[in-house]
């Protein structure tokens, strides 16, 4: 494993994984109850008896009962690698009493970047899933922003999705100047920032789209498509992240509303919906073949509205966006 | 507020919130992006760009930008409370070149135990959610597991429901000896185990029926059922979880069939689906007034089915059942 040779070159005597979403990626099977994977020459899962007939079908390595951490701890010695993710609660649990050095790794995140060809393969289904969920909507202006949520989320569970990746975004009128806003009971208005997403399979896709109106709604489409298509433009292998949002974040400058682009340009997509990396100006990641990013600029104006417009994009030679669905819908 | 006497009590000089859900909880107002609540004499919530309006809008505290970590550890000094539920890699970010000590509390999750009326409120309208949802399907054969699930969340969502409170559960025939399995695209075929629950305000609902079919799922049904009863009839205020959960397995190990009882009887229900207490043999926390719990025994035979039963109960001078849906469905 991928992992083990990773675990050598930091000098790490084992490591250990309890974030469900590391553990899915590296032996194939989902705890929904407390696990943990340990990395040591051999890996095991152990895993509690909720968990433990679904884990023997489904995981790649071999499965344990999880008795308790103690049992665990009894097994470690040396320097360990510890998630990032871990929460301090644990951390002074796996501590208290122990001999053994802890480290934190994000050797798991790090391998996540890029994808292989199965969860590449995810990932576009997830895409198309989505896609054609929405595709099969019809929008009337007599619809809430909860109904249009709601028929996205259950259109893409019939289509073979087991959930909505995240909150599908529905925000209308001038709760489009708002990135994050959840859905609510007001009707559609123009313009409509809609973000959904699907997951098949653990893999998800996040996709944005605005529907617009009016010649000012136009502009400012317009601005957002412009930086988005400039930065998809640069994408390749050994590009730094930070260079990605900055071709985006100056485009949006020169038509002065860089103030009104208050996040950061993209982020990867896989087993979760934000992953590493971040395409953000504080981070000099290099972009490398098989990562799979999304790319959305947006300009939001208080009280007015927001426009934003989101695509996922594979790093091949160049960018290459696993979208389908028209900009315009 | 409550949580400065509370702070005061432990000796503590300030108490930094990074969980949103603790956030949410104590200012009215659910960030979307990393945001700290910061309690000191007075308490003020930082939060980002993404948010602030938002903020502004519903927030019960005052609100300001945040721009830095370096900026708020700025303002610490003394000992610091700090959520178990912490990342280290933020812990570590937060200790880096600073003079306060820190120290793990839990005072805001042993806060949320308690509801108020309020809160006791969005719980109930979160039931009624979910249970009239329920209600309003129609169970036919030939659905598959999916589509019962996503018609569920269809129609929580359209009367009133943000989103789900967790993956609807929902395993038919052999699949419901597992407690946890996701729905799958096999056809329904009894006994159907279903887990559901709305969100209402951000407070949850969390709900389980079995529907059974044949004599011998009747008979673990009744004793699922005895199990439920004997242990909703001992709560009361005072009254230790391990007991309530003690009363539970009791009556299902009489049976035979204490190693297939393999999770603990409950849980407390809130602005988390889980969140503490446990109802479980491990925890010695007292049952108090104002608290809604799980009670939720089930019986797991490996290979053939599982039936559990799961109702919110509130505790008030004895256990109170806040749900209306009749146990055979």
């Amino acid at each position: 494993m991928k992992i083990i040779d990773e675990m050598h070159k930091e000098r790490l005597d084992s490591i250990l994984i309890l974030n469900p979403i590391n553990i899915t990626y590296l032996c194939g099977f989902k705890p929904s109850s407390p696990s943990i994977l340990m990395v040591k020459d051999e890996t095991v899962l152990f895993t509690s008896k909720m968990d433990i007939e679904g884990a023997i079908i489904n995981s790649k390595i071999p499965v344990e009962d999880f008795k308790s951490l103690d049992e665990i701890k009894n097994l470690l010695k040396g320097t360990i690698g510890i998630e990032g993710s871990m929460t301090l609660e644990t951390f002074e649990r796996l501590k208290k009493g122990s001999s053994f050095k802890t480290k934190i790794t994000n050797i798991p995140e790090r391998l996540r970047r890029v994808k292989s060809n199965d969860e590449l393969k995810n990932i576009k289904k997830a895409i198309d899933i989505a896609e054609n969920s929405m595709n099969k909507i019809e929008l009337k202006e007599s619809m809430s922003e909860n109904e249009l949520a709601a028929q996205i989320e259950y259109k893409m569970r019939i289509n073979g999705s087991n959930k909505a990746a995240f909150d599908t975004i529905v925000a209308s009128d001038t709760r489009s100047s708002l990135p994050h806003a959840e859905a609510s009971n007001n009707p559609l208005k123009n313009p409509v920032v809609i973000d959904w997403g699907a997951v098949y399979n653990n893999y998800c896709s996040d996709t944005t789209r605005t529907i617009i109106e009016t010649e000012k709604h136009e502009e400012i489409f317009e601005i957002v498509l412009e930086a988005q298509k400039k930065a998809i433009d640069v994408i390749k292998p050994g590009i730094k992240v930070s260079y990605v949002d900055k071709v985006a974040r100056d485009v949006i400058e020169e038509y002065g509303y860089g103030d009104s682009f208050i996040h950061s340009t993209g982020h990867g997509v896989g087993l979760e919906v934000h992953e590493s990396p971040s395409l953000s100006k504080r981070y000099e990641t290099k972009l490398e073949k098989g990562m799979v990013i999304t790319v959305e600029p947006g300009i939001y104006l208080k009280d007015e509205f927001g426009v934003r417009i989101e695509d996922m994009v594979q790093v091949k030679n160049k960018g290459r966006v696993l979208n389908k669905i028209k900009k315009k819908i």
